[in-house]
């Protein structure tokens, strides 16, 4: 047969097709298999169900293998691109005050935002287990597209991949970024000069002690939740009245004291810290001094270090505690000339010791 | 003590000091650690020594958190931005004719590709179980950075993080990236009409072929090899010839079967392939015949299905032809005006049945 007869109800072959028409993407399996990972039907309905029906925009709806952008329309909004990508791999999956799938978003969007960028639109590529319940997806993608909306982004492309149970664990997902720089924002680690002021917006090391404490390995009960939030309102806010900020970083893994080393090296001058200054929450403080750890080094996901010339330091202050993700905001040292390259605090005791990077493993798989 | 003293030899703190500023980037450990991915020194170590010195560009050393480009600067080169990103879980990490590195570069220059993009920067994030020999990472490093400068593109960003032991299958790649397509060029899988042509680059089915070999179990010798290449020359070339052209998409996981039930879908139009047109090498109709798969869902990393106006048809081929990536290719099928939504194929023995999406997993973590 040449010409198919599509119009005739008795052909066998009409009736597959009829069958073919009729299907509606919808997952009725209750845990993922390696199907939903082989690029068929499976796979399809996956995608369309859980993550094109959440996620909602009509760029990820058209289902290519990338999404466009006309470039004019992003110059409007100012004439630098700036792109970065994250893995989450935080275990457990969902935590006092966040889970993997807010944090993804987040993560991602802080990335972009310490640049001085507004964040436009973000991929997301998931790696999943075999046997992960699928309600669990739901969930994550459920806070995923929550957080995309409270930061006004959109998740515009993606990628599902499965592997076979007790090769990955239970869930992982990488974030991709783009958003704008306006015109005149220069912020780098390499800028800071002698003499600058460095501001936190809030209290460290809240994200790590709840990670900390959500693996129930210790018998703690405390009140104490995840920092994870987007900073990218809050640097709009900072930069309307400073827009010379010199650096900016969100300290996530490794802590506040990674970023301040990391900014001595990149501009080669010293940071000096005091103690007395740094806000931590007692219950952090407790945690810690019952682990042995140092809140300096504990990760955030919702923390903005601000590096900004002396002279603008109130004004920025300011500005940040009049934001809700800066309330807590305080100036917690300054960049000296040497010695270069080395973070030093200034204890409470009218001490001073080096903060030096992060030497081993405080905690494994917070972010 | 206000002032640090510096310049004292004699002061401890000096003497730590002057061993901080001495310390190069070096990884000395055999394999990766959870302090690899903690954001301390052992992390910022191996970004420098493995992926800062391989993949070598200024943008990627400023070790931002973000990479950022003149806007002005892409506009010269079209007029869309186009973004994708994929994650890359094969096992085995190596196999014949390629292996994860080169896949994962490939992948997503051929993701943009498929758009008409010119593909510029991708990101790279990585996922590292606890216990991989840090000379695996270094030869998967130095294969992408291989496959970067083949197909003209920088790495100037990306993502470490550490699993323990367990929590993944030794290495998970994902990368993202960004082009620039030309003024004038809007491929879509959903512009096909009827009387259009489908042409394929090459052989089908052997990047999978490849890979189920390599996994061992089974006692094959063949001399199959991955297809895995870069295809944005030779999208370059067609669009020279055709700027028109319908569709494009690279045939990866699902195989040529996927994408052109994708494109029937998308586009409300039947596709018909005749059969005796589909190059196969012997060697992988063998073992799909040994093992009751299909050729037409096998995965390639290295095929590009193209539709285009069939008035072009020809002229496109003779493009293709010409070029390395395309010198078997062949116009294999056309787009039918019913049934709409189906693929049929046109058998050898000239009977017709239906190509429908892949049902169940024919081979898990090909890509």
């Amino acid at each position: 047969m040449d010409v198919l007869p599509t119009n005739s109800a008795q052909n066998p072959l009409f009736q597959k097709i009829e069958k073919i028409r009729r299907r509606q993407p919808k997952v009725r399996d209750t845990h993922i298999t390696l199907a939903h990972g082989s690029g068929g039907k499976a796979m399809r309905d996956l995608i369309d169900d859980i993550f094109v029906q959440s996620f909602d925009n009509p760029i990820l709806s058209q289902l290519e293998d990338q999404a466009s952008f006309n470039l004019a329309n992003l110059m409007q909004q100012g004439d630098r691109l700036a792109f970065t990508t994250d893995s989450y791999v935080v275990d457990p999956l969902f935590f006092p005050g966040s889970d993997i799938g807010e944090l993804a978003i987040n993560g991602t969007i802080n990335d972009l935002a310490v640049s001085g960028a507004k964040p436009l639109y973000l991929t997301c590529s998931v790696i999943l287990e075999e046997g992960l319940p699928i309600e669990t997806l739901r969930c994550v993608v459920t806070s995923m597209k929550a957080a995309a909306n409270q930061a006004g982004i959109q998740i515009v492309t993606g990628d599902t991949k499965v592997v076979h149970r007790g090769a990955a664990d239970k869930l992982f997902i990488n974030t991709a970024g783009i958003g704008i720089i306006p015109p005149g924002i220069e912020i780098s680690a390499h800028k800071i000069q002698p003499g600058d002021a460095i501001i936190i917006n809030g209290e460290l090391g809240n994200h790590g002690a709840a990670i900390l404490i959500a693996r129930g390995e210790l018998a703690l009960d405390t009140n104490i939740e995840s920092d994870c939030q987007p900073l990218h309102g809050l640097v709009e806010t900072i930069l309307n009245v400073c827009p010379e900020v010199h650096a900016m970083r969100d300290a996530t893994r490794g802590g506040l004291a990674t970023v301040l080393n990391e900014f001595a090296l990149s501009s080669d001058v010293g940071i000096r810290l005091y103690e007395q200054s740094i806000p931590v929450r007692e219950e952090v403080k407790g945690v810690c001094e019952l682990l042995g750890l140092d809140p300096l080094y504990l990760a955030n996901e919702g923390k903005l270090v601000v590096v900004v010339p002396k002279q603008k330091a109130e004004a920025v202050l300011a500005a940040m505690k009049s934001h809700p993700s800066g309330k807590d905001a305080a100036i917690i040292g300054e960049a000296i000339p040497s010695p270069s390259g080395v973070v030093l605090l200034k204890t409470i005791f009218n001490a001073e010791r080096i903060v030096d990077m992060l030497v081993g493993d405080q905690l494994p798989r917070i972010c």
